[in-house]
């Protein structure tokens, strides 16, 4: 999976289409774990709060990646901390095809001691969102490593969109 | 403490007045450790540098929570530099009526092997950003698990604040 | 090196001669280390991806601050990572002129056990920035301390600034 998957004809296919295509499903929209909202708009721009790889209020990746969780496990962690997120986008716009850039991806996660390979990990975050939004997907981004995670979640993700 | 704790008829009541009726008094702005600025003002956008948990200059909180303190303590450290934090708003605006919405909260963390009750600890500034604010208060927040931390402080926090 | 270093008359001067002046070299844009973009403008705000201490493409500073490093090369790693991250602001921008302040500084480091002297190391990467941009310089910040960092780079720098 790469970059280089990123569908043709792109501008005419909505986000949610795009999904589709990909055989996958947004997870549902999972409560925060504390006092806190799963997304804000302040002008143009959107983020979200840190979204747990959950799906169905079960947290499918836990541990630390390098060695409970191998780098693959790293990069499906991440892919599906970021569809978590695109749900949260899904519900502070109703339509995706309403953002307009995404600006800003954040990724934190676990890290076993001596554990490197950070930014593949990461592309499991960046692939998705590429695929799902197209030009309007590409993105700035930062990588936090931790040495542990809430819930010992595997990774964290926060998205800021520029929206319309 | 919760967010039920929210002042009912909010709306007629300043940030200050809200403040005074929890019984405690904002920490004095504290100078940087290093060289950079408290705050910054970008359009509408307020945002903060980290505040650590100072009382009067003095680090109040410090060591690593899950060993050193204990996740009640890492509930109050937070609390204490998310009071910090609103300091250093209020030095920025003046009045913190002219806050619209807490947008975004960061907390930074020094964690023990095997602590992952973060989001408990991370309440310590929720709740205090919610009681204070009422509904301008309801922010999207990340939380970052930091092996170690400046100065051995327990807690780090940053505010995004959109401004009238 | 310190605050105090800012050049006089510096509004006269462009950020490119004073960083002619401080007999420096901007380093060359470096590839992504993932699938994403450098940087990113959202109206007035631009952001840069997480920047590594990269000189030709060689990672200058790998290992742990207080370990493998010491504070000074921490601050020298800081400061190589905030000279990258102000090349990707000259690519977005063509003159760095157009920076109106720079907002926010993100520091993310690698810490050795018991290393807590991160607001002097990071400082590496606030004083080339007030340097550069004199009193449009002067920006808030945010240190993350990790356990690991990505291929072992000592420091990653993020940048958020307003333009015109």
């Amino acid at each position: 999976m790469s970059a280089f998957d990123i569908p043709t004809n792109e501008s005419l296919k909505t986000p949610e289409q795009r999904i589709e295509e990909l055989g996958i499903e947004l997870p549902p929209a999972q409560v925060g774990v504390g006092d806190y909202e799963a997304w804000a708009i302040t002008g143009n721009l959107l983020m979200t709060s840190g979204q747990l790889p959950w799906i169905d209020g079960d947290l499918k990746f836990k541990g630390k990646i390098g060695s409970d969780l191998s780098m693959e496990e790293g990069y499906e962690a991440f892919r599906l901390s970021a569809l978590n997120a695109i749900t949260q986008l899904k519900s502070a716009l109703g339509e995706l095809s309403r953002v307009k850039q995404i600006v800003r991806l954040e990724g934190t996660m676990g890290c076993a001691p001596g554990f490197i390979r950070q930014p593949e990990a990461l592309n499991g975050a960046s692939h998705i969102i590429n695929q799902v939004f197209g030009k309007r997907g590409r993105h700035t981004r930062m990588i936090y490593s931790n040495n542990e995670m809430p819930l010992d979640c595997a990774t964290l993700v926060v998205i800021f969109a520029e929206i319309e």
